[in-house]
């Protein structure tokens, strides 16, 4: 793996943490705040990531395509958590500008 | 693949479409209604749902194992999604008790 | 979903299984032929194809984009499997052209 | 997350690389040794420690019935790796049994 690859693998694992703990959060907290468009795209953007990492893990023929959606999906997610005043969101929405970053220079 | 695997098979690829249907109503509906028991169970069965299409799809050494669980995962989503009354939760219900009988005769 | 998305979600369905199965004996017949190429685009298929399926049953505001990456990594499926003799293989080849040939039209 | 569930989460990370990378390689060497055994149990080890991953992540109420699966199939993937001498073989195997004993712990 160039060096390159091995950055933005490390930013899609942290992601995908950052995505599946605000998920679970986001539903405990539902209750009292609207968290849908969270929830709906923390999912998505952990199954992005989980795609692109498993790109870079294979050195995948896809790998620069893969990671150009990737980014825009994590963009999405950041734009949406940076929202909400939650420690998650906000957590999430940090992971999501670093990784969108990092898969953006994978796509160049 | 066996019958009882093909059965199963299509049991699991229609469980994933109805909690894929599922998951995505309820964050709609979410903000008047406690659902997010139901989005949870729905993210998580539909995972395992695709693992266990996986395992049946390749001949997998796991395959018992792994419809095991995938049972058990699916009771657990349709005694959830059998509380609420919204259709889309109803038809889930009756998915996952479906899946989870053909899983079972696979474990067994 | 719109009746092209319910026909796309068929194609990648239907896809997913093509590929499974031609992962799975192409295994065993890898001693005697070189299939790696195969093998390797069947599983990067396959994950792509669930994304994509996953998309349209939850309505993702990413389903165009899904499904254009998707149609390019089907293609990419299809002309490797074409080169086989195997029936799996032109089974796999032909579920990749059709499911190619829904995305393109899910991405337009 | 627990302490525990932090350390298991790792090694299943580091697991998922490891299958992946190994995956990829064996795919590219089986054309001289025959490496299809392990090409079929890292593929299936990485989709399993993505699901305990996952699980961990969120707070699974299935966490421990999952682990326990992962054990096992980690179990089997480090035994079929051990017997090949290319080093991502190796050191996928020993990546398998790290993660097997932390899935072991989980499942207590």
């Amino acid at each position: 793996m160039t060096q390159h690859a091995e950055t933005c693998l490390e930013a899609c694992v942290s992601c995908i943490e950052a995505f599946n703990t605000c998920f679970s959060r986001c539903l405990i907290e539902q209750a009292h705040h609207d968290l849908s468009g969270c929830i709906r795209l923390d999912r998505e953007c952990a199954d992005m990531c989980e795609l692109a990492a498993k790109a870079m893990q294979t050195d995948s023929p896809f790998m620069k395509q893969i990671c150009a959606l990737c980014a825009d999906v994590c963009e999405a997610c950041g734009t949406e958590c940076q929202k909400h005043d939650h420690g998650h969101c906000q957590a999430c929405a940090k992971a999501c500008i670093a990784c969108a970053a990092e898969c953006r220079k994978m796509a160049a």
